[in-house]
């Protein structure tokens, strides 16, 4: 069956949605063990109890359409994960540049869920889905707020002890 | 060799970052050839231009640094790509549904591209390369306004013509 109205856009945008998320809460513990900076590591804990609420909000919003996730992989959040992998992989143990690597691989993640949540939220409100609508949009806000953190913790601390690192 | 130090990090960025637009620059094409939206088919094609002007900024700061980009494939843009592939594939020829979900699939892209950049010209800065921080910049600010393109051709036709489309 291809996908012929928005109704159906949203239902796949929901589904891949919650395969992002699905495979973020997985990834998350590895990001938090990988980092070297106590902030960080709270940063990302913290935001695995966010990530498994926004899987939580997913599926009331799957329950409010009267359907189930599909069984879909996201592609993209796919990529994004295997691109921490190989981040951890190829930069050195305990340092403050692969903390500053790992906040870059995770901003693309927060990137990719605030553009996903965007889409969804406004195809939601042309719908006329209004209680879907505040969901995601609870669930942007909180994205958005996780972007802003990692981007204050990178340059109020973490790049410059990443420059530092090199000069000792 | 493990990635040890900032200058170490923001090199590896390029190199990303450079696999990913020269992946967009072959993909980009595709998605203006599946849309139906005279204005959608307009913005890929400008985009496009905009690409191959992202590819040589970066040749150039590569050219500044005395380096050569590093063959690596970029994951992310590979994942994000394939998405877009697999939207086209499943969406209904010539539909505004289509367009809708190709525009969401594009956004994550760009967002996925101001992530990258972002990161790198902040690297940059916290460096001192501000030659190659203004070059980021010029592209951040382009891929900044091409995500704010595509939501206004969602929000003020698209979205609607494909919600119009269902009760046809």
């Amino acid at each position: 069956m291809k996908i012929k109205t928005l109704d159906d856009v949203l239902l796949h945008e929901l589904g891949d949605l919650y395969s992002a998320e699905t495979q973020l809460v997985k990834a998350l513990p590895h990001l938090a063990e990988a980092t070297t900076s106590v902030e960080l590591k709270a940063a990302f804990t913290e935001h695995l109890e966010q990530t498994n609420i926004h899987v939580k909000r997913l599926q009331e919003i799957f329950s409010n359409l009267g359907q189930v996730p599909a069984k879909v992989t996201c592609e993209g959040m796919k990529g994004l994960i295997r691109e921490c992998v190989e981040t951890v992989r190829t930069t050195e143990d305990n340092s403050a540049a692969r903390d500053a690597a790992i906040i870059g691989a995770a901003q693309r993640i927060e990137h990719y869920e605030i553009a996903g949540y965007g889409t969804a939220e406004t195809h939601a409100a042309v719908l006329g889905h209004n209680r879907i609508r505040e969901l995601l949009q609870e669930t942007l806000d909180e994205e958005k707020k996780a972007d802003r953190n990692l981007n204050d913790l990178a340059k109020s601390s973490i790049n410059n002890q990443a420059k530092e690192e090199v000069r000792v």
